[in-house]
């Protein structure tokens, strides 16, 4: 129980780091009456938005509340639903903190940048940093204090399967909301942003973020609504899920004495809570060295994070575990003690060592410094990728979107063989647990990644308030400054996200796998890639991100639509807005794109809700039930495995797009206002629904399939009982 | 042996029937000198690169057949070598018949508009119906012949080692070719239409194949042998690998009595006999009705060979089988008779009958049909999704884009399910049988369909050399009018043939294990979806159509920008082009053009041939051969599982966006010149290389990655043995 109250308390540091973070980022300066003024209408936009979305998710999520009581607590003490419903409130308010701080702090960005770009970058970065440890901080807590509750005062074993149930739940809760988030904070981010440039920028020929253009503060409220809110959203469910099912799978697949399993099922918190530590000790090493590289300064905190993990991670297991090498686990525990590395796999039910996991844990670290440097390769402008899309812009807005396309679908390759190659290391060393473990490393940095990405978001609004306020043109030469690095960021939390997602899929697999071993004894379920239904699954499980991404892109384009014909609209209705001398209705186009999102994020939200339950029900009335579950658990699958390419080759596509067009404005290949520069914004415009709707969105659905069908599992199983 | 008779005779009668109907092509007028002139420039452009494309291909395939000969045929007879080379060299000879009749039938059937739409019409479906009857009998001729070979004049049994061998390396001659014809084609012909639009339209601003453009003898030349050419090497493949691995998996699978099994392996090919007559019916009933609906005219023909089909099919099964209600094969036979219907799955070892088998074909005609009706959906502009593409073009390049994107994501969605039921049903009348059968039916009727396919890039041409020509403007509108149209067909077949790759890839995985049980009976490989290395092996499957696409739009975008650097450069060298004093250099353009294509060709061509092989072997060093067999299987399936979404995505997208374009020339959203016209092109110019170069190649890159693998399995069995 130590364990488990060290990681609570670390928990509690990151809220605490969030609350001091927080005083300073207030006390800063908010600028002048006409940035203050703007950066109200954001914020007003913002809770407006954020205030209608959460309502009609409550709704929703009631409805599943109630289900996940009838059929999982059998109408009995609420355990689960309670579980549900945690994950819910807090996935929500992650994304509400981190919307709040990101409105406070784009104007004081803003201000601050007057000064300096060490400035502007502090307060963006802290912002950012606020965030990141709360949804650090808060998903940690939130398994930690559940989790306690269950074994301690509850009186529950850690392996009972109220227990196991109730995780489960609390990782469906926080699914949920995101996915809810992501889809309808993208949807509103882009729709205001893809309408205010095709507006403003090309039909009228005025800058971006220019006041005139009613849609430009829905385009900033987008910032904080989609990249920010949602995003938090997302990586909150990332961070419970990884953590939770890493927990699960220890609970269902390991035998041991019940100490060994406690100390087991507390070391996914605890490597959650030394990280939050050396996530907090990175984020003061962002600053700008001589080369007054941006990049590099939020490298200079990553890194440290990165490094003192290593320690931290080694001596956090030896101290919950003990022996580093005394094997643990097994019914047959193997025959040579391992030293870390077995020669042949290991089963799941067979033994590992510590420093087994350790290793693994190292793996996951790896994989998440490989999927950084990837990332930036593919999204950055100092590589082939992006110059190559830059490079075709001359020759036009086709050969621009074809570059972009073509780097679209490479940039899903080297993901793909470092995250195979980390699975088999993995799975080598402890099986599944092994796997489980990489991922928890992975997701034990989100503080300090979840730090980097919203932090970009801040100064595309600092820029935003810039322009609109007016300020000097060198304040706005710093914000793009660091709204550029932003962009690469971004995209790194993407792949970052997905590739911990790949792993946490295949643990839920074998999650699903004994699950159905232990709920169904007697049905022989076939998983073999032989049995066709295996391959209807896969096949069925594959279309679901095509499909959803589909979804996704085609609510962009026609709330984008709307847009455009609002703001045509307002100008001609009113020529005063044109001429400066009257102000555009900014209210009317942000409740106009709010309705829009909240209508379009509702169908495929639920798809892979419903899609996993649909292919059981189906397949079972067809073929019976053993080859139900073989489709249901080979669309798990096929959901990772189409999913992993959709994600990556939309968000690297996406970033690398957005970055050609920097690039260009940067004055290469005839810079801005040149042919190529407008065939760039094209190529930008395309990457704007792919990189931050369709793209990100596909994480949580991902595990949302998943989760769904262990809790459909668990619900025919205890309905059958 | 009759059987095989009667399929060989009608694989005659459609070498006949392209014949005749060749020497009707050739007796039409090719019209006045200048389209002679033209024409000529055409063919000698296709010829030159046709000759330098085999030339390169040759070494490639020389040097495989030896390899063929060391490691399948062990030095000895070289019976699998000489089964590679009939493969290589007739899917070869296909592409070069289907170029040959293109080039001679463009020049007529713009004589032909001359005079009505009717003639031009019936002159370009006469061409494409040669190719298509072409593919169709030589397909057939060359599986029965060497069948027949087999075992007949060399005295093997039907299910011999040796005849599984051949078959297989018949098939992956046939493939083998076929990916190069369609990637090198694909490349050159939208390289060439990339580049001449974007310097001749957007640059120089003078109309498509206008005559002062440099690019587009090269652009004409491209139609030919890309859409032509490398479409008719793919059917051909298609067609082989579908009936081969029908025979192969009946050898591996069925067990019965002798005679049985050879009227069994016969039946898939007296199934492609009777369909090739009826697809010849067809053919005469493609007519212009009241309604002058071209595509009605062209439907008239399909649908007369689909319904025709069906008591052909019935009656060959009978003849071929005798009693249609005796249980076939199966060492362990079902205790009651099937009427047709299982209502149990029928595992691939128990039996079936002649009834079944029937409805399996049914199943096969019926998915054809749905695939045929989605593609026209998506694709056509009487429906929703070109008409959102159009409808977008009005907002902008970036929106067009956006809603092509989501069209296309969208598109894979309908075919999934249809496929998804229809291998189902198959597997629950007949097993991996039953899904061959069906697969077999499919392909039994591609005559009619690459009539169909065939029929486009003609009128395109003949589009061409009527505006090069200076005819009359209304011989322009006849071509277009009959143009718009094949770009429906051509994306039918591009559909048609990627569903039954999903089919056949099934099939071509019970094949491979099958033949891993016989030969490692002692090695237990888990193809379990929880064996990591399964997992991996689908991951890195489904990865390679993404990086295969890749490289596809990357070369083509490449090779599109050398065709605008030499083009700007004849117009800076030689002023006297753009007065029209002057005659541009057609040839060098065809030449560079040549060149970029092979050489962009061949790297993607090998990923495919590799990729299997090098997974293999990397895991069985790091996890023994066990884990490299279920590595090895599961890449096949991760192929065809991502495979069918990047296809039809990029080949339906691509549709669309061509006719959305269209629908904006005929008069909707402003029309030519319009900017949304202006977008429509980009839209256009973007699913280019999507639906002519990276998608279709992806169907002969799935066959050829589970063919390989097959090889690689009897090569590492006789090495062993």
């Amino acid at each position: 129980m130590t364990v488990i109250y060290v990681a609570i308390a670390c928990g509690l540091i990151a809220v605490l780091y969030g609350f001091v973070t927080g005083r300073q980022v207030l006390s800063a300066s908010a600028g002048n009456a006409r940035m203050q003024d703007i950066a109200a209408a954001v914020q007003e936009g913002a809770r407006a938005y954020l205030g209608r979305q959460y309502r009609t998710i409550a709704i929703v999520g009631a409805v599943v509340a109630i289900l996940v009581w009838v059929f999982l607590d059998r109408m009995g003490a609420p355990i689960s639903a309670v579980g549900f419903l945690l994950g819910a409130v807090l996935s929500g308010a992650t994304g509400f903190i981190g919307m709040n701080v990101s409105v406070k702090a784009n104007v004081r960005t803003a201000e601050a940048a007057r000064t300096s770009l060490q400035g502007g970058l502090t307060m963006a970065f802290r912002a950012g940093a606020i965030t990141g440890m709360l949804v650090a901080g808060l998903g940690l807590l939130s398994i930690a204090l559940f989790f306690w509750y269950l074994i301690g005062p509850a009186g529950h074993l850690p392996d009972d399967r109220i227990v196991i149930d109730a995780l489960v739940a609390l990782a469906f809760g926080a699914s949920l909301i995101s996915i809810f988030a992501r889809l309808g904070g993208g949807i509103f981010t882009k729709a205001a942003d893809v309408g205010a440039d095709l507006v403003g920028k090309v039909e009228a020929g005025i800058p971006e973020d220019d006041p005139r253009n009613p849609a430009t503060i829905a385009d900033n409220v987008g910032d904080n609504v989609g990249d920010c809110a949602g995003m938090a959203a997302d990586l909150f469910e990332t961070y419970v899920v990884t953590l939770g099912v890493t927990m699960v799978s220890i609970a269902l697949l390991v035998t041991t004495s019940s100490e060994q399993l406690l100390a087991l099922m507390g070391l996914p918190l605890i490597v959650g809570g030394v990280c939050i530590i050396t996530s907090i000790i990175g984020t003061y090493m962002v600053r700008l060295g001589k080369g007054q590289s941006i990049m590099g300064a939020l490298y200079k905190g990553f890194w440290t994070s990165v490094v003192l993990a290593i320690p931290a991670i080694y001596f956090a297991t030896a101290w919950t575990l003990g022996d580093m090498n005394a094997v643990i686990g097994g019914e047959a525990f193997l025959d040579a003690p391992l030293d870390g590395f077995a020669a042949e796999p290991v089963a799941e039910a067979a033994g590992f060592t510590g420093m087994g996991l350790f290793w693994c844990m190292m793996i996951g670290l790896a994989l998440t410094g490989a999927l950084v440097w990837i990332t930036e390769y593919y999204t950055g402008t100092n590589y082939r990728p992006v110059k190559s899309i830059a490079r075709a812009s001359e020759t036009g807005h086709g050969t621009n979107v074809i570059q972009g396309l073509a780097v679209s679908l490479e940039s899903p390759a080297l993901p793909t063989i470092v995250i195979s190659v980390a699975v088999i290391a993995a799975y080598q060393i402890a099986g599944v647990i092994g796997v489980a473990f990489g991922a928890t490393a992975m997701l034990a940095l989100a503080g300090m990644v979840v730090a980097l990405d919203a932090y970009g978001p801040v100064t595309d609004n600092a820029g935003g308030i810039a322009e609109m306020a007016d300020l000097d043109p060198e304040v706005r030469a710093r914000t793009d400054a660091l709204d550029a690095v932003g962009n690469t960021t971004k995209a790194v939390t993407k792949g970052y996200a997905i590739g911990s997602a790949a792993l946490a899929a295949l643990v839920l697999f074998g999650a699903y796998t004994t699950d159905l071993t232990e709920f169904f004894p007697d049905l022989a379920v076939d998983f073999s890639l032989s049995n066709p239904y295996v391959i209807v699954g896969l096949l069925l499980g594959a279309l679901l991100p095509f499909s959803f991404g589909a979804f996704g892109m085609t609510a962009v384009g026609r709330a984008a639509g709307s847009v455009v014909e609002d703001v045509r609209a307002q100008f001609r209705d009113n020529p005063g807005i044109m001429e400066g001398t009257s102000r555009p209705n900014y209210a009317r186009t942000v409740d106009l794109v709010t309705r829009a999102a909240i209508k379009e994020m509702i169908v495929p939200s639920l798809l892979p809700v419903l899609a996993p339950i649909l292919v059981y029900f189906v397949i079972t009335a067809v073929a019976g039930q053993a080859e139900g579950f073989a489709a249901l658990g080979a669309l798990l699958l096929g959901v990772i495995v189409s999913g992993l390419f959709v994600a990556i080759s939309m968000t690297s596509g996406g970033g690398a797009w957005d970055n050609a067009k920097k690039y260009i404005e940067d004055g290469n290949h005839g810079g801005k206002g040149s042919e190529a520069h407008k065939a760039a914004v094209t190529g930008d415009t395309v990457g704007d629904p792919y990189k931050d709707t369709a793209g990100p969105a596909v994480n949580p659905m991902i595990k949302i399939t998943n989760i769904v069908a262990l809790l459909l599992l668990a619900a025919l199983a205890h309905g059958a009982a």
